[in-house]
């Protein structure tokens, strides 16, 4: 048509950063997020879907995370008023937003879970999307350290229910409060003057969560001079001594074989802080709240070299490790690492109403725990191929309609070949494309005689790799059976097949 | 804090047109997607889904569609390339990109089902949001009406599995060719120059669209003269005569007690019109293998009367309503109307490629059939209230909270209350606003003894509201059992209240 030249075709593209799901990848997560939601549920936790659009004031653009400041949203301006929205880019700024603006209608404490897409206007990578699934559980409103240990074990509890067995993960707690113990032992913390020293805080608690990637030497550095990278960067210090350093680097070494060997050693390192020793007491409690339930230490330890980047954690934070080995790029074994992580964050809903509100939570890494269900074997990738029903004579297209009709009323997945039916191979390439298991054949001779033709395709599959001319003889991929038993004889070639 | 000081306070609201679902709002709709999406793929179709952001040239800003071409969408510019991405406005147009994107990996034919929020630049109004859910199955490359049959069946199936019976909705059945061969015989549509008279044919197709609204003698204004509404705005018509008018009325009005009958007034009224014959062999085609699959005119039927608004459908188009009264805000009686709606169009994927695809879908009004599912009385708008374990004896947290973990290992949702336990009433009133079936009550003397309280808080609201002195006194709405048989009595406790 004229009007298709005015203007060049559109590109068939997504944007960069962004991708779509086809097929198995919508439905295991699908699957997966009903399993955490429903142990979620069974904690109590409620189900809360907030808008994927925020007010930028609401989201707070700068959230007191100093690693990442400019932490970028996708954000325009209403035409009408002229205010600027964004889309979310984490579940727990649109929960503060809810636990402020509906605090007299909420249940306190609120316990609620949320799973939905996040949005990062960052630079896209391999492997680094700039729209993902997060899965969060908070509890706001509940001071007590009972609700940081309750998640733990719900965080343990689902994973277990996703598939990851016992044993394969740990989900590890520390507390900010003894960390910033240690810290006012060092001399970085001055509890009459909180502000004093926050620069350098804030670089020693990157330097600390960078152990993994730097080592003991690269973290001395990171707190103490600075640090020099491979590429002639340089990254300021936050100029600790040697002995700050090592009073921090004690901290970090501070994990003993069990939960209350690790308290102790945790009290003598921080002796003379008073937040210090709250925060070991909080320590405690958990490990005791935790072995109450029978979580024991194969399950949930107490580990002082968990930090978690994020500044705004004021108390116990917790971070999930799967612990089996995978082979990464190089191929390379190494643990499959974190999962998902969270903490206490006492003063997010102060920001709207001015009023502290306790709250803690966890945030469950949907894709990474994907990658890991199918790095056990536990998910397949695959959904289950639809028997086709193919079409010999396009004037007979109702009875191919009422096959698939009658196969679907029996719970099978079917359906007829709606393409140009002209080309029978043609046919039998979709069926391959779609994995279906069985194609239904029924020609006019057929009809007539009342039989249809079965075709094994799992079979027929196996033979054309596999066989040899004899066995190809003596296995019939294909069978005739009676019009009126398609039904029954279709189940019975399906169920060759059950794992 | 000094900090909190130096701006003002942000205002906890969502955005203008936006909302929060909570708690049964979210499962239900989720329940209901479940249940269409098992529908959707037991008929082969595949999931897909695809991401919230396209590029404004992908999504077509002006997609024929002559009713709204203004229709905004949010969009926003990227810092590096000055492209433009915007959320999607529907699940159409991502799907023609996704179709052309990958179109050598894709089966032909595609049939696709996906669901997700959509997000609309519009004035919002009271139960008009910014951002809504849609549910859409598409096929893909299917040139023959067998794949628009296949869908119209498909959704009569998908209203019986969700909860609306049989008798309760019809999808209705019509044919934009016929309507286009009923304008050629009213003289504005010439089959050798298809752009002329279009605008005349854009304001008689919005103007049929509008019988319900303006009846028959509103309608004819619109096609002819024009009409006048009652705050004194005039709409220009398309100046068709009387004699045209009536072709295209006779048309609306050409439904008979079968489709047969009804097909055969059609023939006659676009006798003359090669197209308007074509489309009323579809419709026959489309009533035989409807027919052939049971689906009887109880289900779907043949309906002149339908044309949908959208200017982008080329064949069958179809909609689904639902026929049980309801009243509305005035309290007059009316039948629901419209839940799901749809059509071919065949040339979205052309946008791209340059070659035409044939396409058919339906689109289901997620937020509508779940409140027709609510006037039904299918959903309950709850989820299960936990029980509530109480404290009275801060110290025993871990007693308490392996109390509700022993319960959850039982099946039964239970939680520990987590506010400040120095208040026991509002506790209780806690697990009244949480709608708690039974709370769980320990002090310390209970403990020493091994036995636990229980409260039921259904009996207790019942006997609150109804029962007599006498009564309360003879049904103890709390009794007390022994500690090991916690779970055991609870759960006997829920069985008295399960439907």
């Amino acid at each position: 048509m004229a009007k298709d030249k005015k203007q060049p075709r559109p590109k068939a593209e997504t944007p960069k950063g962004f991708r779509d799901y086809f097929g198995a990848e919508v439905t295991e997560r699908n699957e997966m997020l009903a399993t955490i939601a429903e142990v979620y549920q069974a904690h109590g936790f409620d189900p809360l879907e907030t808008s994927a659009v925020e007010t930028v004031e609401a989201l707070g653009k700068f959230l007191p995370d100093v690693d990442r400041p400019n932490a970028g949203v996708f954000a325009w301006q209403e035409e009408d008023d002229g205010k600027w929205l964004a889309l979310r880019y984490d579940m727990t700024a649109p929960l503060a937003r809810v636990a402020a603006q509906f605090r007299n209608d909420l249940p306190s404490p609120y316990r609620r879970y949320t799973m939905g897409p996040v949005w990062r206007n960052e630079k896209p990578g391999p492997g680094r999307f700039r729209q993902f699934y997060q899965c969060d559980a908070d509890t706001v409103g509940a001071p007590s350290v009972a609700a940081d240990a309750e998640i733990c074990g719900m965080l343990a509890d689902t994973l277990e229910a996703v598939g990851i067995p016992r044993g394969d993960y740990i989900v590890r707690v520390n507390n900010r409060k003894v960390l910033n113990g240690v810290m006012e032992v060092a001399g970085v913390l001055d509890p009459t003057d909180p502000e004093k020293f926050e620069e350098e805080r804030g670089t020693v608690l990157r330097a600390i969560d960078k152990f993994d990637k730097f080592g003991e030497e690269g973290v001395r550095l990171l707190m103490g001079p600075g640090r020099l990278d491979g590429s002639g960067d340089f990254t300021k210090g936050a100029g600790l001594s040697d002995a700050q350093c090592d009073t921090v680097m004690g901290f970090m070494a501070a994990k003993r074989d069990t939960g209350a060997e690790t308290c102790a050693r945790l009290r003598e390192l921080v002796a003379g802080s008073a937040l210090g020793a709250e925060g070991v007491e909080e320590l405690e409690l958990i490990a005791s709240l935790l072995e109450a339930q029978g979580y024991g230490p194969d399950r949930i330890v107490i580990d002082p070299s968990v930090v978690r980047g994020l500044g705004y954690y004021t108390g116990p934070v917790f971070e999930a490790e799967l612990t089996f080995e995978i082979l990464d790029e190089k191929g390379r074994k190494r643990s499959f690492g974190s999962v998902a992580g969270g903490g206490r964050y006492d003063d997010l809903v102060k920001r709207f109403t001015g009023q502290a509100v306790p709250a803690t939570g966890v945030s469950i890494g949907v894709d990474r725990l994907l990658a890991a269900l199918r790095a056990k074997g536990r998910l397949h990738g695959k959904l289950p191929g639809p028997v086709v029903v193919t079409v010999m004579d396009r004037d007979r297209m109702g009875d191919y309609l009422a096959m698939a009709s009658e196969l679907r009323a029996a719970g099978i997945r079917a359906e007829v070949y709606l393409g140009n039916p002209k080309n029978f191979g043609n046919q039998l390439k979709y069926a391959d494309k779609r994995e279906s298991p069985v194609a239904v054949i029924q020609g006019g001779d057929e009809a007539e005689r009342g039989v249809v033709q079965l075709k094994d395709l799992i079979l027929g599959a196996k033979i054309a790799q596999e066989a040899s001319l004899e066995e190809w003889k003596s296995q019939p991929a294909q069978v005739e059976v009676a019009r009126a038993d398609l039904v029954a004889e279709v189940r019975a070639l399906l169920a060759r097949y059950e794992d």
